[in-house]
């Protein structure tokens, strides 16, 4: 993502307390007070500019989303798009994702989404990839036994990386799909990337990883 | 693949016993004697007329080679092409896969090989399909520990699924190709459907399967 700055949106971040969460660390094991009730609680890391995060709440009240992200300049649209449409069941975190199990305590999130992650095509970057297994065992750590990762990207080499990633750590891959937007699976939000690829005539791969119980 | 009637196919395969094994449960443990060495054993299930591990055979003399393909009316150009070009590193089994565990004991094969086999799309039909659980718990009797299934299709349907698969099962996908032809994969020999798909611009799905210790 091209990163642009935007003057006054850490300021207008912080000022926004009920939607930006701000000290996580002390929000771990509590997140179901915070949004006050108990319905399951779905995260999305690296949510970009939260257009993902924005339709699944709005098409499953009963489902209770945070969007992790830690530039400024992007989770701003997020944050902009909740006012908007003021949904009540969708809260950001201006974080890094490595600090994950500092937020959330054991099967706290029932699932993880990550969607048209930043593929570090380098192999000396492998660690940085988010479906690398040093995030596989944080997400491990915050998700119930056979939670699962609901995983999306248009970059083929990073799905092929996924898939073996995923299977070496042990998880199941169920529902692949390698051509989402020419199968017959239902339900799919697009985010902002998606929409542009897709437009473009690239495939989009998804599947689902489930770590075993 | 369209089955045309050959007269005279079974009578040929039958007359020719040092390429075509006969009595197959016979060799079983004893397949280093019939090639008179002990090279490793690769085995391709499913193996049609014979142009993958005719190419196989040739590039890699110090791998024995066994194509098993129930089909008389097919196999009988894999034995043609084995007499025209003289190779003792590849035999026939005119034997259906069902039975491999009875022509092969544990960990006598090294590898196994399957490319564009029979899609059997019906749900009805899945255990049919040679990426089946069923089918991998045949492999995994004869394969040694960590041994490796390496698989080829052009079919988008069947590859989704057998991810699937393989990693229900607990193995490793390593080296996923979901482009084989414009990857950088060294070594590919074609078989007759891949080189007939691929000019048609269809994509080539790769990737190996390893069990685990």
């Amino acid at each position: 993502m091209r990163l642009r700055n935007k003057p006054g949106a850490s300021e207008e971040l912080l000022s926004h307390p009920n939607i930006v969460i701000q000290q996580p660390k002390a929000c771990k094991g509590k997140w179901h007070e915070i949004f006050g009730n108990d319905n399951p609680i779905h995260i999305e890391v690296g949510t970009g500019k939260g257009q993902f995060l924005t339709g699944m709440s709005q098409l499953h009240p009963n489902i209770n989303y945070i969007g992790i992200e830690k530039y400024d300049s992007v989770i701003i649209t997020a944050l902009e798009r909740i006012q908007e449409a003021g949904m009540e069941n969708f809260k950001l975190l201006n974080e890094d994702v490595v600090h994950l199990t500092e937020y959330f305590s054991e099967d706290e999130v029932e699932r993880v989404y990550i969607n048209f992650t930043d593929p570090w095509p380098k192999n000396r970057h492998e660690k940085r990839r988010l479906t690398h297994e040093g995030f596989l065992k944080m997400y491990e750590q915050v998700l119930p036994k056979n939670g699962e990762i609901h995983f999306k990207t248009d970059n083929q080499g990073l799905f092929e990386y996924s898939l073996h990633s995923f299977s070496k750590y042990g998880m199941i891959l169920n529902n692949v799909s390698l051509d989402l937007h020419n199968s017959d699976f239902e339900g799919n939000v697009m985010t902002e990337y998606e929409e542009k690829f897709s437009s473009k005539g690239m495939r989009i791969y998804r599947c689902e990883a489930q770590f075993r119980g």
